[in-house]
């Protein structure tokens, strides 16, 4: 149905604007176990649950040469003081200066890049690195809240309901200097963004998507439109002008609290599994995909390990539909109905 | 993207058929403890359990002046045979008058009501008594049941199960006179009428619905249509040809029982939590609802404690949304995108 | 709002092409404990828990003449190796021609058959004995697996993931002959089957259903289309140019686990409720359902009897909602609001 793989490279090579060297079939993994951008411990464990779901042999298991970088080693600040509100500001600066570098590196080496959080805050490093190499990248943001806080308006002070706001060109002038992340200046335009599964948007953050004229789909949109109109819609304002590469950074509270219970801040009314897959699936076939945040799995919380697996399951399960994973099947792999054969040569898959 | 508070009072002000006072935005919360109407204890404890899941806080967030009126107290009788089948007649019928005139008062005195029940036979003495301020208002009965068996009809006998039978002008010939009930007489148009969500219905209530040719959505019909569609042609049948006050009636059961399992006649395939949102944001976004039902909530059902309060939770939740919290967010308390300021002068908010 | 009863009896009667006779409306309900085409252990106990969640009084509710033939007594064979990868193929083949052989009586005395599993090989059985009495009979496969490989494609051997390719014509020369299966030949051609639910297809079996082009739709084409987008698009793919019987071959596993845990082979993001309910409803008012499987209820999985409880009481529903449980209700048993009576002759119902 579909075009799967091979448009991927055609469109892949004929962008350029990324990167000079031709993009392999290789995905990075980076792990980023860091928590200082929101005050519920246990999220610096994301990356080993959803390394234990089998991210990497899911990976594997869709033909791609998958890189595991292991976890980044996050630099501990001894005195990091409240900055207008701002909680730990020299340690979450610090954190997205490393992962930055270390996302422009991969990216920059021809992978595809799979960042597994820790707190929403690293998309500040995340997707400011991967704009180093693909300076023209577009945004995808599924998440329960906006995460457009500038520190003036966060009701919590905490960096993981911010990083937005360090993104937007539009917003650099209510930007204050923020101890820790004098190393990044805004790079996106607000046009650049789409928001898709919002229910819990602060007043700030409201007026903020307003004025600016983001582009939104909270989750009443997706029950006016449907999932399949508002991916429509948000593919069509991100790439309709120009094909360019995405960077899904995908909160896992954006599904339902009953899919994913082991969250920090969950929220009634989301995503479906359904949907969830759905906006992947997507996001893959559009064959632009460089880089993908899994972030706020937080296997400290939700009730007793079932509830975690769970949770974590279902990111590796958005991961692999992000890079191709298909519910109706492929047949790559085998090109003709095997002839009956004897007993004695069984063959095939 | 809605039109929501301003846009309310103007059409509230254009009115003028409901009630001669303007209307302030204040919100009347009364508790009905009553069971009667069915055969399960526990429910005369939804007021209770849903004042705990934090009612009176999350409407006052909306920026409304509440009005905790407390519980009503209701006559025991202590002889009450059951007549034509028709079981507590006289109990039911009694605490139904008493709640009558207090929803009368209350929204005489200018404010939205949020009846708290108790059974579903409760809307007997709530719509009427809403009608008795607003002649001319249309009902919206959210519930997986049709309510409109007559006591001929009835399987159970249960008055819960026979609310809209009291008060169709239709089946005024229909009704026999019920002990207890001698102060009411039918006071509502089959057409001022649109359930959602039905999904049990009687034999008898099938033939009502249709020999009165109401407007009815059955799961089946949400299926269909999707709940957008649903709600379009239910608010036109009801308000397409005049503005007129709302009386949502609101079974908690309309829910599917995953969500709301706290309640006495549970059926499967319900609404899921998005659509239970989606028809209140609907409704509020006429600006025309008047009072609001919730009931069946009930706190002695339901598989434990955190049961109840999901259940709870959930009737919050579409009080809360019926009188204008939206998922998208707002910025109603906030004009413009807070400047930066010293590190000494933190605001916002 | 659909026709019921009386179309399809008009419509069956002018089918003529399935059977001689008349067809009473009458229900055969056959059980087939069997589990020999997959490996796990429990699925033989299905027959018994669909019976004990109440099967054949729903379907005595529905006014149906119910005849339950108990359980078929399967052979047990001493030495069934396997032939080319396929596990048990003489017990199966075995099981399949006695299965058969009841199916193809039960339809031809005039019964609808409801054939209870046992595990999804059994539907080679089923639909061939039902074709038998029905030569053009169409198939609608409700699963979350194409159950369409080879001998020579199957990656486990099992034949529940391999009956369709039993039935299919165009496979013919594409199967080897396994021993147990020189009773049947292939009848069903490609253009006669439609998948709903599909979302775990093995390689081999998107090979066969590209290039064969059944039309199928997996849980992305129902997320695109909305489940009554694609059953108006299957029911007019099967029978737009000719009315015929239907066979619905349910595996309960198309249901999400959540509403179908005790299966044995879940697959995350499958059927809700409500489409599942709607799918059924949707082919009773074709008036055309001759035979339906129910398969893969395996009380032995889910966790605890709850589980097991659900799970059949979900086959129960899907079995009724069939056969013309309706959630908007009807009144074939009252025509008339019933007038008031004194209160010794209370009446109705």
């Amino acid at each position: 149905m579909a075009l799967r793989g091979p448009f991927s490279r055609i469109l892949r090579s004929k962008l350029g604007s990324c990167s000079q060297q031709t993009r392999a079939e290789s995905v990075a993994v980076l792990g980023a176990p860091f928590c200082r951008g929101q005050k519920r411990g246990g999220v610096e464990h994301g990356p080993k649950v959803i390394r234990d779901a089998g991210l990497v042999e899911r990976l594997s298991s869709l033909d791609y040469s998958v890189h595991d970088f292991g976890d980044l080693n996050f630099p501990h600040l001894e005195k990091d003081e409240p900055y207008m509100g701002v909680k730990f500001p020299r340690t979450v600066g610090a954190a997205n200066k490393l992962l930055s570098g270390a996302v422009s590196r991969a990216v920059g080496a021809g992978h595809r890049l799979v960042m597994l959080g820790g707190d929403h805050s690293l998309a500040i490093g995340s997707v400011s690195g991967h704009a180093r190499q693909c300076p023209d990248l577009c945004l995808i943001w599924v998440d329960a809240h906006a995460d457009v806080n500038t520190p003036m308006c966060s009701p919590s002070g905490n960096l993981h309901g911010q990083p937005v706001a360090f993104m937007l060109k539009e917003l650099k002038d209510k930007m204050p200097e923020i101890p820790g992340f004098s190393w990044t200046k805004p790079f996106l335009s607000s046009r650049d963004l789409v928001y898709v599964g919002l229910r819990d948007v602060d007043p700030g953050e409201h007026l903020i998507l307003k004025n600016l004229g983001i582009q939104y789909f909270s989750m009443r949109d997706i029950d006016r439109l449907g999932i399949q109109r508002v991916m429509e819609v948000a593919l069509d304002h991100l790439l309709g002008r120009k094909q360019r590469p995405i960077h899904l950074s995908f909160d896992i509270d954006a599904f339902d609290p009953s899919l994913a219970p082991a969250t920090g801040t969950p929220v009634n009314g989301g995503l479906t599994y359904r949907e969830g897959i759905y906006i992947t699936e997507e996001i893959h076939n559009t064959g632009l995909l460089s880089a993908i945040d899994m972030v706020e799995v937080n296997p400290a919380l939700g009730a007793g390990s079932e509830a975690v697996e769970a949770t974590a399951s279902l990111a590796v399960d958005v991961i692999a539909s992000s890079l191709g994973q298909t519910r109706e099947g492929a047949h790559a792999s085998i090109s003709v109905i095997p002839a009956v054969k004897s007993d004695t040569e069984q063959l095939c898959l």
